[in-house]
């Protein structure tokens, strides 16, 4: 079977840029694979109601930003399923959008892909319509950024001609994979540091297994040692994926990124981003960025366990904001971008052949 | 009783900052407060070889630069308990001091120490006053350790007049905890932001706790927070202990430390370094750091558990490097001096009344 992207065989890709690994509409639920039990256990959870899909997101049982947004994208054809009427509908659609869109403020996938959704239900007759509409927008909107996210990884491969090491951040979700798939191709063979993300451990957890799925060698750091790398010329690039990227080239991404597109800066390691799509029009700059923060409670556990004694709080902002400034370059579908120049990609070529973003 | 510091109660202080808290010679044993266990668990450990002793501080049973060198000291005296004459001895003592020296290469306390021990039992005529000659020495050391400490905390807390909130990483040892209890005693309330220091978690279970301790607010964050914090202007300072100091103002210290200093620097964050005592005169620079390489196996587990898959390796590199020009004071015990100039220490002026050092 081919894999959404529309060229690779969908055996041949890591779990997670599978249609499995992400979320699928089953006819009359959204089936999701458990991110939080990965990488030991691979299993997938049934979501047959809006509030299951909004609780696997805001349990990060499903995450990354744009493959969280299919599973709300599918959640918004779950809000429909026991409509009595086309007013009943509307109501059931509205309250779904509220509580889908509540999950996570700082990436504007989830926002965008609720509106297309809306839309889509908006010029259906029933409700049956409408959840078919529903689907077939989020099906589209699944390809569209598999194929986004290889075109991004060609382009983004040529700037790591010389990197034989590279540091990661978190989960860089399908760019970065891409990215190693094709260096792969390529005959080239890489090494991939992982940052092991606390709490969450997405790097230790999703990303380190992926990449080794993808052929290349995987070292997990802790989010501490980036710095130590980069020093000593370990590294010869620092990439990450990005949750929102503002008009003027600044990235949001995971809590952690600051730090190490810092230590990038200070070591001359070039910093680029793989956004796989272009910026957000809706943020001129940093101060329309809304920083989400999680329960503490997840920072002062680790497996489980608790780290300190009671008495003791702790902060967990899930991102933070690197200025344009340290970042080398943007890298989307339609090729890289100096930072403060990413405000044209509107205007660039789509290599897709229509206007998206 | 009154403290190792001279001044304060032994009841008033944090338990990492008694003599059960750290090591205590029985007169025959090395009594070690476990910190692998800690906070969850208060157990000592009685260690009545050398061997057992060497891998107290391989394992971190005990840890903290200046503390574990207590520990190694009073092993030095485990290695004449069985002597069969001052031959024997001095056999025995070398080994040892071989033994301990070669469980942590990269700060120097403990080699200082082990010197210091070995003298102290050259100049006795029998084991049995060797033995009695090392534990004057060790007890003495730790004495002067903790008034260093003191010290050091009362040079540092005008240069945080203004910070109401601190970000240290790692545990600061005895320098930052008496500099919290003298702040206490002036009525200030301070917030301590605590980086849970992967993978041992030193900031979590032992600094954390210890910051309670002393009354004050501790929140803990996970290592890639620092940034944000200091970007969003949320702490005044950074303050860490240094596990070496070199005589050109090189700092080195627990990994992850670089990372936070360059974040500092980058948000007008004065970066602080706690020393309690010199620099080392055997480092002129970072060419004469050697840089501990731990187990990797540790990086890859979480509270025991594994966190990634068969076949993903790790790296920990336990310590990093910090450039003076990140490094905005060098607090000692006689005072804070700029980075370049803390060479001239050995020149300063000794608050204790004598050349130390």
């Amino acid at each position: 079977m081919k894999a959404l992207d529309g060229e690779y065989d969908e055996s041949a890709l890591p779990l997670l840029l599978t249609r499995r690994g992400m979320a699928e509409w089953t006819g009359d639920a959204v089936r999701i694979l458990d991110r939080r039990r990965l990488p030991s256990t691979v299993v997938f959870i049934e979501c047959r109601e809006v509030e299951d899909v909004a609780q696997a997101i805001e349990t990060m049982t499903i995450q990354g930003a744009f493959t969280l947004s299919l599973a709300a994208g599918y959640g918004m054809a779950l809000a429909l399923r026991t409509a009595l009427d086309a007013a009943d509908a509307r109501r059931r659609l509205r309250d779904a959008a509220r509580r889908l869109a509540a999950t996570r403020p700082t990436g504007l996938a989830l926002a965008r892909m609720i509106a297309a959704c809306e839309a889509a239900a908006g010029s259906s007759n029933t409700p049956g319509d409408a959840i078919e509409a529903i689907v077939r927008v989020v099906d589209g909107k699944a390809a569209e950024l598999a194929r986004q996210a290889l075109a991004t990884a060609r382009h983004a491969l040529p700037l790591l001609a010389d990197a034989g090491a590279i540091l990661t951040h978190c989960f860089a979700d399908r760019s970065l994979l891409y990215l190693l798939l094709e260096a792969k191709r390529a005959g080239r063979s890489m090494h991939v540091y992982c940052s092991e993300t606390r709490p969450y451990l997405q790097g230790a957890r999703l990303t380190a297994p992926a990449v080794l799925e993808t052929g290349h060698r995987a070292t997990v750091i802790t989010d501490g040692m980036g710095g130590f790398l980069m020093r000593r010329g370990e590294v010869q690039a620092f990439v990450t994926a990005a949750d929102r990227v503002c008009m003027d080239g600044t990235v949001c991404n995971k809590v952690g990124t600051y730090q190490f597109a810092l230590a990038a800066r200070a070591n001359g390691v070039p910093y680029y981003v793989v956004r796989q799509s272009g910026p957000d029009r809706e943020s001129a700059d940093e101060t329309h960025v809304e920083i989400e923060f999680r329960d503490g409670e997840q920072v002062l556990r680790c497996a489980g366990e608790r780290t300190t004694v009671d008495g003791v709080d702790a902060l967990y902002p899930a991102f933070d904001v690197t200025p344009p400034d340290l970042v080398t370059a943007i890298v989307t579908d339609r090729g890289a971008f100096a930072p403060h120049d990413v405000g044209s990609y509107a205007e660039a070529l789509s290599p897709l052949g229509r206007a998206s973003g």
